[in-house]
């Protein structure tokens, strides 16, 4: 039996303590929560376990196995840190740190003390994402294009993140997931209306190896939720659109006509003609309707008694805040280009 | 009457012609193109008029007053320079030239002659950006926030221009008429992924003064046609569907409640919070079914007969040249910034 | 407080007591279910309740006040008897009865025992009923035409009733709860296309005075969930989609322009010519996000305590009641008129 | 060369002399229209072909080998008599003729003068119904189980006919070209709202052999355009949305589970389990895109010349106007079960 100790009962937390408590193998023996409220929610839900209004003595109690930190980003290191070092197992809200300084330290501390990091990069679990993932590893798209995702909505400000922090992770590490490629460089724009000053519309270009492109559009203040995902390969095209129930996902059998053959020949002749396009059948494979949270929580228990290195491991959460580190840098430069090779 | 010369007979002139021969008070009196097939088409539609396979007749002749030049960009700078200094008034595709200087040029002969020009700004007269207009100018959105615009299709590969210059034109001029604002700085960023090395998907970025923001994705190689505006303002937020036949704007009184109160508290109060939003009505204000090109050309030559500066003159044709150009300048230099003040 | 008894914890008795466990003033005190895992299960829920593998005692339980009937329609006439009887209020699922002659004999008893009956017609406590209700009563549609409405998915096949006995309820009830008019005659439609002989697609057409017509078209076996109804009316027409989380109800501007006038001209003046359509603004009115069965719950504790009748009390019940059975008439008689007056 | 004669020059007559005008192997030779503007437009557009108010010098006409009759359906049969009796092959708008016995006289006298007909059934020459036509023909859904038509918008009110003879034609066409079975009974239900006493909303069940149902929705108040059509097969069901530009088809893999094997069962046990459902992947195969007149026009001339009898002949017209009459009798029976057996 793995014991699990939450820390942070927020708005996330509830999810992850219920999916954890219901993972075979798995047990809620602890919660912490500076507020109240929360601990008492908590104790309703959770009888058997022990409540805390202090983190500390969950990271270093000796009957826990996996610290679960569900917390604001900018506790997370210290919180983190100390978990790893009293060598329990942490499960981490995205994005994993606040800077890759800090991404880079606990994964050393981890690997000192061979335990493992899981980043709660959840969309990794969902029906669709598998079912992208799966489509363009068996190739049927073939050869990448571009990435292009839409992540907006009347959003919720937050008091201490842009909405960069707050809705790219999600893109990021889905990205990240499914392209399998490190990013050469990336360029950022965005404003803040608001007088905390932080960004509520900011839009996201990241350059890949082999002309891929990705480009990331997130804003706080659009009155349409868009949650929609443009894919575009050398075979086929797909597209995701998350808030539908059925038919999220869109594979078009479109694509330019014959520019492979085009390639042989000479470039004047090329270009003198229009190209034509391929128009076909589009698909709507079934995606399984399944709870994200659910499958992770059952995966890091998974992990950590067959000792699987997990996808979103603590690499993984690196390369999302390495992508978010650049990002910062290059919006407080105007768009400027950061490199990251 | 106004007669009116066509020089460009291929993919649009069919409809420039059409447009200005059924209106009131103008004639079709000559067409001219170079490929022989295209003006054996021209002769059946318009038996009345002359057929020149070189067009400097019809930038000469005495009886024409009006030449519509229908031809690719790169030609648009002789020929009008030829027609404007033959005293004809020029109604030209967008966009209106390929630099900043072929425009700033022609303005200056324009004015010299007393000639005027009317850039083939085509959406402006459309129900759909009339009514934008209108809204935005009645003060029913309140200070914009930010204009979003997505332009994707499977889309025509041109010979000679990328897809910036082949799609951009129309929401340049969009948010040019909407916003009514001169531009700050451009970002852009893009790739090719042919041979033919001209960009197929790109983003920009355009800065405005007072934290307006503008984004524009435009995208040769998606599955699906999105032709998709989102316009955030203080007191409502709008979007633009120019797909559906029906209800193509939707203003949403939805927005950021209580932000103005907010900016007389503390920073800390304030944003210790979360803000809270409104929701309220839906509202699709009926737009009016119009061909524009036909409203154009007849806005034309109502110009010419009354004296009246086109609101896509010159100067509205330049400003777009000068975004285009900008950004051209950022794309090559990987998304640097480009000032245009 | 009042003290409810729940009969019957399957599929919807669980939603039925959680709402009214936490409606203030009303207390779960017992739930009985002859299916042991169901009961086990209410057992770990309402850990305060008493259990019961029989519904008898709940229903002669002297600290009962209101006995909430869950079970099937076959069951609802003897358990919702023997509650009157014992002084009981009843809360009884939809359809009210198996058949008019019963639903008469229970509003009977109800009356001598002066207790109350509620008839869960969930949906009249929708944010979207409510707004259509208000609408109409506020004369925005104008004089009605037409009720027309789908709702067709692929559905779980019923042990002992068809379709329509399944499906129409929601519709009949909304109907008569919006047009408050008592129909003439009803026929219906349909076929049973497996071997348990219970029709599976149906059509239903219910004729009003005034020339009102309404139609159902209930179906088990649509690959596509459908959910819309269409109210046309002299002013305005609506369109309710139940399935979308924004803008479930439209209320378009569209009409046939100056027909009033028209009936002043001789009728052959008035039809020589095509009538002209109104088309006008849409308007999609905010709807209200509430738990249905949570406001109908307060209500009906609200109704026993202040002593009114709830709007969907025992004759909406059996005018609903007496719609099914006209319907099972036609049904059987291959779509023969039944007159209801 | 095929000389064909237009009789009618209104609203749908242009379409079809302008696609018989471009179609290899026929010619325009005379038009017909008692109004004179009517003709005067006519005369613009076919400047070789001549012009008569009166259409008897077409019907009678050495050189015209086609007439193509494209007046109300009050006149088709006089028209139509005489085109026939001396020797024309007809091609005639829908519904064919105004009675079951004027179908079938005219059939008579075609087979007589060796001539044939074509009913204008439009839509069976659409890229959406012949993909329709072979998906069911290739058993791709497996047996039926029904068809449901939904053709709404707000109308344009005819002069003497009701909305089911000017929207139901379609459908009826359709269906009886897809399902190619032959109607047991049918009943309809609808009402007329104005002064004309014409229904505007009517509502039609059409049964078949081996309990395929089929089922008719046409409204001239609806404040919303639809074009929906569902077929619900044993093995796939299929939804048709006319109005979207793109996947217009919809195949779904998605049907109830098990049925076969549980007929094999005793019904108790069968009925006593719900019984679950496949849901699979959805498929939407390309549709060509194709102006179904002209493809029509250009069968006919390949009927003529290669003496074949075309799909959508007397008899395809004699099987809707059959039912068109059952309709019309049972609506006056207020959805009396009419049998056509």
């Amino acid at each position: 039996m793995i014991n699990v100790g939450i820390v942070g009962f927020g708005y996330w937390g509830p999810n992850v303590a219920r999916n954890f408590s219901i993972t075979p193998g798995a047990k809620v023996v602890a919660i912490s929560d500076a507020d109240d409220k929360s601990l008492q929610r908590a104790a309703v839900s959770y009888p058997g376990a022990r409540m805390e209004k202090d983190c500390e003595s969950i990271l270093t109690a000796k009957d826990i196995d996996v610290v679960a930190i569900v917390t604001p980003v900018s506790s997370h290191f210290s919180i983190a840190k100390k978990a790893l070092e009293n060598g329990k197992h942490i499960f981490i809200e995205k994005p994993f740190t606040a800077s890759v300084a800090e991404a880079e330290k606990l994964i050393e501390i981890a690997e000192t003390h061979k335990v493992k990091i899981m980043v709660d990069h959840t969309f990794l679990f969902t029906g669709a994402v598998k079912k992208i993932k799966e489509l363009i590893d068996d190739g049927i798209l073939g050869d990448l294009y571009y990435f292009d995702s839409i992540r907006v909505n009347l959003g919720l400000f937050q008091k201490d993140v842009n909405v960069v922090w707050d809705l790219a992770p999600h893109d990021l590490s889905i990205m990240d997931h499914i392209l399998h490629m490190d990013p050469v460089a990336v360029t950022a724009t965005g404003v803040a209306h608001f007088r905390n000053q932080l960004e509520d519309v900011a839009y996201i270009t990241i350059y890949f190896p082999g002309n891929v492109i990705a480009h990331l559009n997130v804003n706080w203040l659009s009155p349409v939720k868009i949650r929609t995902t443009l894919i575009g390969g050398q075979k086929k095209m797909l597209v995701w659109n998350d808030l539908v129930s059925d038919e999220k996902i869109r594979v078009y059998d479109k694509g330019v006509e014959g520019l492979d053959s085009l390639e042989m020949e000479s470039k004047e002749k090329a270009y003198g003609l229009r190209l034509s396009y391929r128009s076909g059948d589009m698909w709507a494979p079934r995606v399984t309707q399944v709870e994200a949270l659910q499958g992770e929580a059952s995966y890091f228990i998974d992990c950590i008694n067959n000792n699987i290195t997990p996808k979103n491991d603590g690499y993984a959460g690196l390369r999302v805040v390495r992508m978010l580190e650049a990002i910062k840098k290059s919006l407080s430069g105007g768009g400027a280009l950061v490199r990251l090779d």
